[in-house]
């Protein structure tokens, strides 16, 4: 019998090249791993099951690399793509590594930055049109203040809308037909960050030229960070058509970004997320936005790697049988109905028994505990 | 010399009756204030200097008042407010306290709680507008999960929106002019609220019939709760202009909701925030949505009110001297410009000094702590 | 073949009277279960299957009731433990409900508040001796602050000592054999709690008279609130000598109290703490302090104690399995020993080469990945 | 008139090397300022006022230097703490950067790690001795977990007892003299850090051989990340006579570890801490364990250390202030008074007017209002 819980390209299971290649630096402590080029990344990946490979232009192509240092590595790393069946689904620009874009990239104080920044985010798009991506990713980990002396953030709003119509344009114009998916987080390694939960960017969608062609990218760690449902957020976004791409890891809530294995933090609140992406059928990519602890070495990554896998498909299998739960179905069927708001007059006219609807029994802490009971393999 | 802090009506004050009349209960204690009648709470807020007083339906109606009582108690209220020169900025709806809430209100599964709490918003609308509010706020306390076995979070938003979609048809037809102002929570009492931050409404509100009719209500505590940055949130809203209500009080992070005394737990946020508020120009509320400590007697509350309007005044001015400071003010020129983008053909020529750029200090440090001496009375 | 997850008396689970009796008042909203009678509640837990009960003094004896109430109270609920078997593990005390505790208890600024708070406590000693308990909890729900302006804290300190040690003279010269519990929380219902984690409180313990007589009641929800790993404050306390009791529940981090259903937050945390304690043979009790949703009437009450206690067998049941596993037990055997530091000679004439040391991975990952699949039953 | 908040010696204001040499690198970032040497480090700290400069042995000595190399180092070093006037009260050891302490120092699963653990510290007390430190600090960064499957936490326990107990032993052999302060951190850069509160260390104190050498170090920003009021863990620390050393900085709650200038994040807080630091006439070292902003050149950098030591000295003068206020004093005259407990005989027969003692009002919001007036410069 073959193994139920085998990745398969149809499950569409990808990583960052910086996911697996993490060299496990922290704040605190220096690299414990020896660099993983592109190349071999891309073969971990294959090795492991996986069925794509995301990237930030710098992941692939050194930021002072010559144009042709930049065509042979793209040329390497697409024959290893090729080589190992590996798509490229989504590209995304580092604006936050390089001291430049310290204080900001799209919200800058200095016009200069601003310009560099869309700059190298042209050039990023350029290069995952190059390599078949049609999702692109941004992250603004460095669009935020540690005082908010230094702008009004009224202004940073400002500054981040024309910087997307901006991108939006040059998409259009080359006829990349990328859709943008905006990440959000609270903080880190800003005091704070501008747009801090997926709500925010969906208020701000709304806003821009061409809101069609921008979604959002929401990432488990950075909402489980403020304590936020994740669950309540992927939902929104996907009610509003706005769920572009996913960010699956872990974390445990007020604290630094941890970037788990998927699953390995909270596998409760994992489960309903995959129970709700796989419900809705997203056919996404489900992407692994997370690294393996410090102390692994390579053979550990592909342990991480494999294991972000695994418990996705585990939890998946538990969201089907949680679905065909017969008493789980009948409680289900109790808690109640979509039936739409009465007309005006007739509401008006209604009376309601408050005591008597109060009085019925909802039965979620026996619904909760046949979860865990589905949850838990108990079941 | 007249006390160049005290409250005058153009500062636009207002305190909920909820407030005010908080009896000091909590979930591991018992009332310590009696009762506090509305027209009594007008008394005191005319006393105190305040300018105008918001409720819920039920802080001044019992929730099974005949018509005639209600029409009574209105009546003796808008005497009570004419008396002490209070008005009524804002009006709520209760849709937590009832036991019928207990699953939501809005968003239940039962569609008799959906309809009921539909058809008691509607008359607090009529009660909110025979008071002369122009401003509905909805909280949906209970709009929310402790286990998301209960329902689909999508559903959720969709039953939402019917609701507020049907409020603002009302509000249309009986030509009540209100602004609704949406006022979002990430947990308490429910484990989980929908729509956790201000920025998930921002998103929501675009998908609405009539999203021009519908703003956000952000509370200082509310967002702080999550560990959020206020004044970004706040920031947001006054940019897509949908900052129609404001609630201030304080919190500390990552706790319970302590709607403490504004300023009173970091006086560093609200001065950013009171500084927003005033540079900005926004003419709504100032809302306290606060209550005084449980070891106070109503002298007690009165200081607490008086404290509130007091230590806004406070980071009034010193915000008038942040902006008037004359090394603060060079700082703030060096800092950077609003220059727009160039043009795509000049910025893909364009060549950056990267490392020069990164080079030069930005001088944060130093305005930040000039900053912390302004706050601070120390310059 | 008998269900492995029914409850026994030997697994020693209690519950406290105010948990399977709590009728869902918040701060937000109404009770919504009628009051169930001690007698009921200790049937209620005969039925689910408990070992034992728990109460505060005035969960079973109204504050003001007169002596021979109190007596006859006492004496039906003794009959009503007898008749369905269950026992009094613990006692302890209510010192926050009344409003005579809004500012503290035992460190209240007030010396008759203080006075009266022993006095309470001596007759609640007097109540849980009469009954069978053995332990006394102690949780200072009011021993905090709003503001630090209204004392020193180490003046907290120092009347919290004055206090305890009070009453283990008691307990000495009424040889009542208490072995006192003290538990931590961090805030809520105050703005912040002295002795805000269990580490507190084991700091504070060797500064009493009789440290011998007094260890620590470590609660899920109570280190969880504060972010903190709980299973590392247990097994300090453990290792220490100072676990006398537990209390068991769950939260989710950076909230309000939320006393959830054992195991239902973060069933992976609850692993940890299921396989420490049975890992270490604790023998106290298993103590649930916790409640059902607000959604629910008594049915859910009771479905809410049985998941308490089935979700704590299946997670001992999963960690013997874990101890079992035979690639976890190779992991674990490789990953190191517990060999004692050389002598001072020995070691300072050592050299060590960190590269190498360094370069071996620890395989971590596999060995939480094979933790999350014996947890989710996969494995 | 000389400036009041200028720093003197007598105020002991001190900071590591690595606070202002410091080059902001972070987990998304590159370094963003050069090397500054040990030597230029002093003069800067000289410049600005300083009095004292602590170090890890790795922030002066490479952690492979010869012994001739180290010698002459320090000899620089303690040349130009001479020309400048700067004094070294404390040492520490870098137990964390080096990948060799990836899974712990003290409480490594590999012996050998335990042992070069020890052996570095050995030597790093050396150091600290030789350049005159009198208090040696020990941060364990790296001793805790991603998953707690890779060891029993009591086992931790144990481990970092043997090395403790080790390490005082050397210092009386040695007859350095040392005050070992032990410093807590709930996480980051690790999952989960053991010994996470000042709290914990409080209690693992007295189980050490020599606990009378050994007290705590409490960090601002380690108790504040996880939402713990700081003041009242100092405030047990000194009571129990263990406040040997203390970290100032600053840091919003439920974040990454953010070490911001001292009293930036929250000014109230800072105030009772520095209020209760000068109350109780501490007279050990004020250190600031924090950095600058990754904005700020080295100008920046002496605006950091200039601003912590300002902000110090603005709060002290507060304090100062709120001490002398007449109101002030009449408000904590009729707050209460430290009064012993009665006898127990008269105790049990006292009885209490509950209801009269709680309606009296505490004033606390006026205390806070007023506390709040005098912070703010305002009274």
């Amino acid at each position: 019998m073959p193994d139920p819980f085998t990745p398969l390209p149809a499950h569409k299971f990808s990583f960052g090249l910086w996911t697996v290649g993490n060299r496990g630096r922290d704040p605190f402590g220096d690299v414990v791993r020896p660099a993983l080029p592109p190349t071999e990344a891309v073969a971990l990946l294959g090795e492991v099951g996986a069925w794509g490979v995301n990237l930030h232009d710098n992941d692939l192509v050194p930021i002072d690399a010559s144009p042709s240092e930049r065509d042979r590595i793209v040329k390497d790393f697409k024959t290893a793509c090729e080589r190992n069946a590996i798509v490229v689904p989504m590209a995304t620009v580092n604006l936050f590594y390089d001291p430049v874009f310290r204080d900001g990239a799209f919200t800058s104080n200095d016009p200069r930055v601003r310009a560099y920044a869309v700059q190298k985010t042209l050039k990023a798009m350029d290069l995952g049109a190059e390599l078949g991506a049609t999702i692109f990713v941004l992250w603004g980990g460095r669009e935020g203040t540690e005082t908010d002396a230094c702008r009004r953030p009224d202004e940073a709003v400002k500054r981040l809308r024309e910087a997307v119509n901006y991108l939006c344009q040059y998409s259009i114009d080359r006829r990349y037909g990328f859709r943008f998916a905006l990440e959000a987080k609270p903080n880190e390694p800003r005091g704070d960050i501008y747009m801090a939960t997926t709500g925010n960017y969906l208020g701000f969608i709304p806003t821009l030229d061409r809101p069609d062609m921008v979604g959002v990218n929401p990432e488990v760690a950075h909402e489980q960070m403020a304590g936020l449902n994740f669950l309540h957020a992927v939902a929104q976004a996907w009610e509003a058509g706005k769920l572009f791409h996913i960010d699956l890891n872990d974390q445990v809530s007020g604290r630094y970004d941890q970037d788990f294995r998927f699953g390995s933090a909270n596998p409760k609140s994992a489960f309903w997320l995959v129970k709700f992406l796989e419900d809705v059928r997203y056919d996404g990519p489900r992407h692994f936005d997370a690294h393996a602890y410090r102390t692994e070495d390579y053979n550990g990554v592909r342990d991480f790697a494999r294991g972000c896998m695994r418990t996705y498909l585990i939890l998946k299998e538990r969201a089907q049988r949680w679905n065909a739960d017969a008493e789980i179905r009948e409680l289900l069927r109790e808690a109640g109905s979509n039936q739409p708001l009465p007309s005006r007059e007739t509401l008006l006219a209604q009376s309601f028994d408050r005591a008597a609807i109060a009085a019925r029994g909802l039965a979620y802490e026996r619904l909760d505990q046949l979860t865990m009971e589905v949850l838990l393999g108990a079941r």
